[in-house]
C-alpha cells in the first residue's frame, strides 16, 4: 500500500524538476559565483527586496539564529535599546534563541495571541517602546497556520528605529512575501518546506552586517559562507517553480484543506479544528485537530498504521513529549494540547487522499467514548 | 579544451557511484533513522573507535568549532584548566574558534613548527603542564601535505587529563585513522574531501556533551541534528569507496605526486618544493611549489589561462590576499610566501595531465628571470 504523506509542513519532498537542476552541480568542482549571484537577485525580485541581500544558509535555523543574535547585538551596540519583542507561538529556532539572549542580558517581551493564534495588537502596541531594539514574529505558524499581520506591524515600525525581522520559513510558498511592502529588515527561510532538499536556508537582510558564530569559514565576509552550489540550485529552482504555479498551488490545498476540515468535523465525533483553517489568509495547507478520544502520539501511530503519516504537532525540539507551546498559548490545557494532530497538504495530495484519512479517522475513533 | 583540475585540496568532484547513492533519498520524506544508524556504525567501524560517537554536521569547520568550543568548555567547567595547546599551522576553521576563546579568557600556546612543518615536538613537550585543557592539532596540513605526529602526542596525553583533538578534514581518505590507536577524544572530518558534495561534516567525540551554538534545532540532544539525509547517505559511500580503493588511491597520486615533483625541480627554474613531499607519510595528493619568477596570484591566473585549475594556497578565509600563515610558519617571509602556488592530484588525475603542467610551467616561465 502507497504510504498518503500528509506531513508538508515538517517537509516536503524534493520535487523532480528540482534534482534535475542540481544533478550537473554535483560533478562540478567549480565555484558559479554569477550563477549564485543571479540566483540571488532571483530570490530579491520574486521577494521584491529593492535594497539589502539574500545570503544562503545550511537551514532556517541557522538563519533565524544568525539574524536574530545579529540585529540583537548592532542595536544595543548601537545605543538603540535592549528589549525584545516576539510573540508566544514562535518556532525554537526563534524563542531558544531569544531564551540564550535574554541569559545574555537582553529582555524579550512575550506578546500573547488570541485563541485563533493571532497577535494581540493592543498588547503588542502597549509593549512597543523607546527601548524595543527588535520585533520578531512568525509570518505563518508552523503549527496551526494562523498568519499575523505582519502589515499592520511592518507599517507601525517603519518609522521607527525597531528592526524587525520575521521568521518565514513556513510562510515561503504559501503566501506571496513582498519584502518591500513589508518593511521589514530581515527574514529567514529554508528550502524543504518549498520541494527542495533539507540542508539549505536563506536569509534576507537589510544593509546590516551579520556576527559569525562559526569560526573560519561560515559567514565570513567576502567569502562566499555556503558553498552547497547544488542545494543553492535546487532552493532557487524550487522558488520560481513555487512562483509560476503559486495560485494553482495555493487553490490546490486550500480545497483539499476545507473538504478535510468539514469531513472531519461532520464525522460528528467532537473533533474541533484549532486556529482558523478556512480563513483566506492562513496557510493553505495546515490544519490541527482536536481529537478527543485519544492522545496525539496515538494518533499518530494509528494513522501511520493505516498508511497515513501525519504529525501529533511542532517538529521534534527537545525529544520530549511535552504539549505544544503554540496549543497552550491559544488557551488549551495541557491534556486537551496532547490530543492534537497537524495534517499538512501539499502539491501531491489528492480528493482520495482526503477521502481516504476521513474514512480511517470515522473507522479509528468508532466506538471511542468522548466527552462533548 | 578540457580543463584540468588540480586542487583537490580544495575540493573534489562528487563521484558517480555517490550522486547514485543519494538520489532515492531527494524524493523522500522518510527520516531513514536505522539507516543513518548504520551509516553512523560504519564510519566508527572504518575508523576504528570502539567507544564515543559520529554525528554528522553541515561542514567540517562546524565540526571543528563545535568540537573545539565544547571541548575547551567541558574541561574548564571540570576544573580541567584553561589552556589550549595547538600548533602554528591549524586550518582558520580552528585557529579562528581559538582566537575567539583568548578573547573569552582561554590561553592558547601556539607551538611552533620546523621547516617542513612538522610540529617542534620539544616545544610541544614543554608547553604541556598540569592547566592544559585541550590539544588540537591537524592530522594533516591542507597546504603542504605535511603529516603531524599524532601517534606520539596521542600516546603521551593517553594517560593525562587532557583532551586530544584532530582535525582530520585533510586527512580522511589520505590516510588511515584509527581512532583508538591514536587515543583521540575528538575528530573532524567534512565530505566534500572524498568526492562527497560540500555541505556535509562528521564530528566523532569520545563521552563528551556538545554545546549547542545554534538553538532550536541543530545539536539538539536526542534529536537528529542534521538531517540532510542524501549528503549522509552521499558521504557514507564515499567513505566506503574511499577504504575499498585505499592503496590504489593513494598509490596513483603517490606516483603522480612524485613525477610532478620530479619534473617541477627538473625544469631548473629556481623551483623549490615545500614540506616533505615525498615522504611516505605526506599527504599522497598535496605540492606546494615556490615558483620565484611570479607571485602565486598570477601564477594561478596564467594556469587557468592555459586550462589548469590550481590554488595559491589556502583556502580564501578572509578575502584577503595576505601570505599564507602556514608558509609563513614554516620559515618563509612574506614575498617568498606569496611566490607560492598549491597543486593537488586526485583519482582522476592522469600522467598526461601531470606531463602536461610540467611542459605548461617550462613555456609559462622560459624567459623570466629569477634570481637563485
Amino acid at each position: 500500500m502507497k504510504k498518503i504523506y500528509l506531513d508538508y509542513a515538517a517537509t516536503t519532498p524534493v520535487k523532480e524538476e528540482v534534482v534535475n537542476a542540481m544533478l550537473p552541480f554535483f560533478e562540478s568542482t567549480e565555484k558559479h559565483e554569477s550563477l549564485i549571484s543571479k540566483i540571488k537577485d532571483d530570490f530579491m525580485s520574486i521577494l521584491n527586496a529593492s535594497t539589502g541581500e539574500i545570503i544562503f544558509t545550511s537551514s532556517g535555523t541557522f538563519s533565524d539564529n544568525t539574524l536574530i543574535r545579529s540585529l540583537a547585538y548592532y542595536q544595543r551596540d548601537h545605543g538603540k535599546g535592549n528589549q525584545i519583542i516576539t510573540s508566544t507561538i514562535e518556532h525554537p529556532a526563534v524563542y531558544k534563541t531569544l531564551e540564550k539572549l535574554e541569559v545574555e542580558g537582553f529582555e524579550v517581551v512575550y506578546v500573547p495571541v488570541d485563541q485563533s493564534g493571532v497577535l494581540e495588537m493592543d498588547l503588542f502596541y502597549k509593549a512597543i517602546s523607546q527601548k524595543t531594539a527588535l520585533v520578531t514574529i512568525m509570518m505563518m505558524n508552523n503549527e496551526i497556520g494562523t498568519k499575523q499581520p505582519i502589515e499592520e506591524i511592518g507599517t507601525f515600525l517603519k518609522e521607527k528605529e525597531t528592526l524587525f525581522h520575521v521568521d518565514a520559513v513556513q510562510a515561503l510558498g504559501s503566501m506571496k512575501i513582498d519584502i518591500d511592502s513589508l518593511h521589514l529588515d530581515a527574514a529567514s527561510f529554508s528550502a524543504h518546506k518549498i520541494y527542495a532538499p533539507k540542508g539549505c536556508g536563506a536569509l534576507y537582510v537589510k544593509n546590516i552586517e551579520l556576527l559569525n558564530f562559526s569560526h573560519g569559514s561560515i559567514l565570513e565576509p567576502s567569502c562566499e559562507i555556503y558553498e552547497n552550489i547544488p542545494y543553492i540550485v535546487g532552493f532557487g529552482k524550487a522558488l520560481s517553480l513555487s512562483y509560476e504555479h503559486f495560485k494553482e498551488s495555493v487553490s490546490h490545498r486550500q480545497v483539499l484543506k476545507e473538504k478535510l476540515v468539514k469531513g472531519m468535523l461532520s464525522l460528528d465525533m467532537g473533533i474541533e479544528c484549532n486556529g482558523l483553517p478556512l480563513d483566506e489568509s492562513s496557510h493553505p495547507g495546515i490544519m490541527n485537530f482536536y481529537i478527543p478520544q485519544m492522545d496525539g502520539d496515538s494518533l499518530v501511530i494509528n494513522y501511520d498504521f493505516n498508511g497515513i503519516a501525519i504529525s501529533s504537532g511542532s517538529a521534534c525540539s527537545s525529544g520530549a513529549l511535552s504539549a505544544s507551546h503554540v496549543l497552550k498559548a491559544i488557551g488549551f490545557n495541557d491534556q486537551k494540547a496532547k490530543r492534537c494532530i497537524r495534517i499538512t497538504v501539499g502539491d501531491n495530495t489528492s480528493m482520495d487522499d482526503i477521502a481516504h484519512v476521513i474514512a480511517v479517522t470515522e473507522e479509528m475513533l468508532k466506538g471511542l467514548k468522548y466527552v462533548k
